[in-house]
């Protein structure tokens, strides 16, 4: 982990990512467990340097989580209640890798304005689950893929982040159609239906669905692909640009 | 104006408003002119205090500006790239409102904190413009409402904060029809129609739009008073709570 040196970064403010991924009918949120910490989980974040824009900080977090630079990235609220920090579990955090971790760079005085009251900038993302290899940071035991109807529970407002995240999410998925963000290159209309089932977490009418969806006039239509079994094979369908 | 001490204040971050009012056929911007300084317009802003939400920041500052306490707002972007303060721009503002300000309370030296790059929280707010007496700070020539078609040229990022605001009006304008209080109690559906032609800035089909809004499920038809003059009246609506 790079050093967190006070006069690089905004005070007070940060930058949590709710990272999105999309496989076999499940949506997913990559989230970090803690080390040291018995069972906190929190979402990936950082904070933001003085000379880059808070978009570019948030591209820099996600590729450090991800190893992707092309990510489709959105900024979604901002959370900003006076008493969202929990500065004594931040405290413990770096009291705890400071003592254990295998780096011990972890000083208390000097990383002691990462415990003052934040105000974070809630990003989300989609990506592609085949294409991420998720990377720890020196204070996480862990990171892995959690289904967004299983979560565990996370530190401070981070739930509450995911469930704002789904809502953009959501309400943005026609308006701007960034599902495809989540899908491969090709796809079938099924698989088109299943992600939208997947995020809105309830099953829709086939009939209805694929009109809505060419009704949009954003995807285009491939030749069937000759698999031997005639006229059973699906169409296959690619997002135009 | 109240003191601006920079300990009482998170730094370098601030929050900019997008005051909507909607009058006769037409959306319009509340926006202060500032003093002293030539042709210079700039959004209603302000920065939040160590204990209070960005919310209650939001609600202080709108308050300040229209004397109203219930107004719908909602944040709609973060403005955070990294050159956008105008350091200089900011630095003449506090110079020459020290000198020349019936108050005088200016001083370069203890606002410098001002001049800094600031990434700013744009809420938008819609109020009824019959309610809201615009109040001038002590830093503004005047301040007005102003057509979205024919706005000034705002100050660095601002105009493009209006755009932005606009654009998220339009996108949530259907599921947060009833919270915006842009129309009064009861309306037909030709005031509906008028609204969304002002805030999308063209003409909408009658009969489409009458199906669109009814299927929404949000509008209550009252009985047709009766006026003498037969079948031409129209129905009158109002929001189901």
């Amino acid at each position: 982990m790079y050093a967190l040196n006070e006069q690089d970064y905004i005070q007070q403010l940060s930058i949590d990512c709710v990272i999105f991924g999309y496989r076999e009918k499940q949506l997913n949120v990559l989230i970090p467990k803690l080390k040291f910490m018995g069972n906190f989980w929190a979402l990936p974040g950082g904070f933001v340097h003085q000379n880059e824009s808070i978009d570019q900080a948030a591209r820099r977090i996600l590729e450090e989580r991800t190893g992707l630079k092309d990510i489709y990235l959105e900024q979604f609220r901002v959370f900003g209640a006076a008493e969202r920090t929990n500065s004594r579990l931040l405290q413990q955090l770096i009291e705890r890798n400071g003592e254990t971790g295998e780096n011990g760079q972890f000083n208390l005085n000097e990383l002691a304005w990462i415990t003052r009251r934040f105000v974070s900038i809630g990003y989300y993302a989609l990506v592609d689950m085949n294409k991420v290899v998720p990377q720890k940071s020196t204070i996480d035991e862990s990171i892995e893929w959690y289904d967004c109807k299983l979560l565990p529970t996370l530190i401070m407002d981070h739930n509450e982040m995911i469930v704002s995240a789904l809502d953009t999410l959501q309400l943005n998925l026609d308006q701007k159609l960034i599902g495809f963000n989540l899908l491969p290159e090709t796809f079938t209309m099924k698989e088109v239906q299943e992600l939208y089932e997947a995020i809105f977490d309830k099953p829709l009418a086939r009939n209805n669905f694929q009109k809505k969806i060419l009704d949009l006039n954003v995807l285009e239509r491939l030749d069937k692909k000759f698999t031997g079994a005639a006229n059973k094979a699906p169409y296959l369908y690619r997002f135009l640009k």
